[in-house]
């Protein structure tokens, strides 16, 4: 059990945030990441479609063997992580719960601003889950649906993009809040025109590290961390054709993409029973 | 035969633009059509994947029973129409070879601008399809993978479409051109600020009217047009829930959309062999 590998699942390629920071703190670890380019983006899809996508994914990870899995999209970890985590026998670790919690370390004057697609924002997760873990704070959301394709289109920086973030971000510096949710993997590599905006005193959360953190520590504590891996493997599979996840991915993961490979999901001949 | 309803799809809202010229121009026909919005965003895929969803949202139409099949969709058009009028006995029409032929009747300069997703332009279908028709023409091409995303947010004016439009259109404008095919049956919802910023001078094709008038003209060709219908039905399908292809599609169709179904697609049982 202990010598499978850590599956990862996104949308596309937005999770590839949360494999660096896998590769970074899990050094020892087999990686198997699946992105269903195919069928991005999750964002603006309801609950129900996103529901059936996080479980064809989850059966196509479970037929290769993984001994947990992360869920590295916001979307899927908003309305999907428990119908995934009922249907495994694994443990299975989401982006909002680990990003929830580091906003709640940080800020100072209770006022957390979240930003997210449609569809996470819509589900009201972020600020259910804040308000669990801390009643008293108050919660500011905010969905933005061009960010991913601006960050898809390369633009990052520049003035389309600071109009854009303008756009969504100016009410939230209106209200005052000291720390900002990126709820999305795409989000980071928006990060300079967001400060810009939101301005230095607002501190910005990305949950990567976080989500990389909770992960490491379910895995020590359950006794499946790997110590030692000669030759760690990192499997990387999408389901429309890898040329354009390659291009795009290398910039979420800031290294070189080299075994990319197409799978068709759903499965035709799903393996596990469960699901 | 004849009594069968024309069966429309598209990967999502955009083809309602040609069902709204189709009720127009064919006013006693039946109408079926399907939105893949679980699948949406066709024009960033590749095109296998492109081709797989055309071949499984035929198959679907086919289910119902149609007469003919009109691809309301650019992406599909460019990149797999041979594919699917291989695989049926029914006519096919798509929107490329229509917009060609009006750009064409146009143009005075021979020096024509096609805009479109990434995939309709990387296909080169435009090009090979004005090529053919007038080998003395010059083709300037542009993919805009911005337009759907801006058209969906409903930002069709104000400083950041017009921003975004320049962005994409500048290096037209100096091209000399004395026509632009709108390639993507989102863009003529952001006709007021393309003509803008390319002048005028420049006219704008959108192929919804030619594609309505194409499929009549085969319908009565081989005698299949309806002349009489007491309550002529529209059925409009979506492959993720109705809310949304609900808000969205009716500033495609210009009038209210009150039944939508939700179909998962591929289907389970396809009825016909030959796909």
């Amino acid at each position: 059990m202990k010598d499978l590998p850590v599956g990862i699942f996104d949308s596309g390629v937005g999770g590839l945030t949360v494999v660096k920071e896998v590769l970074k703190l899990m050094p020892f670890e087999d990686v198997v990441y699946l992105g269903d380019t195919a069928r991005v983006p999750y964002g603006i899809r309801s609950k129900e479609t996103v529901t059936r996508y996080a479980i064809e994914n989850t059966e196509f990870l479970l037929s290769i063997g993984i001994k947990m899995i992360i869920i590295a999209c916001n979307t899927v970890s908003a309305v999907a992580i428990e119908e995934v985590s009922s249907r495994v026998d694994i443990p299975v670790v989401g982006v909002i719960k680990p990003g929830a919690l580091a906003a709640l370390r940080v800020t100072r004057n209770h006022r957390i601003g979240v930003i997210g697609t449609e569809t996470t924002i819509n589900s009201s997760t972020y600020q259910r889950e804040l308000k669990k873990l801390d009643p008293d704070i108050e919660v500011f959301v905010k969905a933005c649906p061009l960010f991913v394709p601006l960050v898809e289109e390369g633009l990052t920086g520049g003035e389309i993009a600071e109009l854009v973030v303008r756009y969504y971000l100016d009410e939230m510096k209106d209200n005052g809040i000291d720390t900002l949710v990126l709820g999305c993997t795409h989000y980071p590599l928006l990060k300079a025109v967001i400060r810009d905006v939101v301005g230095p005193e607002v501190v910005l959360i990305d949950s990567a590290v976080e989500t990389a953190e909770a992960a490491r520590d379910i895995l020590k504590e359950i006794d499946l961390l790997r110590q030692t891996n000669p030759s760690p493997s990192r499997r990387f599979f999408v389901t429309d054709s890898p040329e354009r996840f390659r291009s795009v991915g290398e910039r979420f993961l800031g290294q070189s993409l080299d075994m990319v490979e197409k799978v068709q999901i759903p499965l035709r001949n799903p393996v596990s029973q469960k699901l």
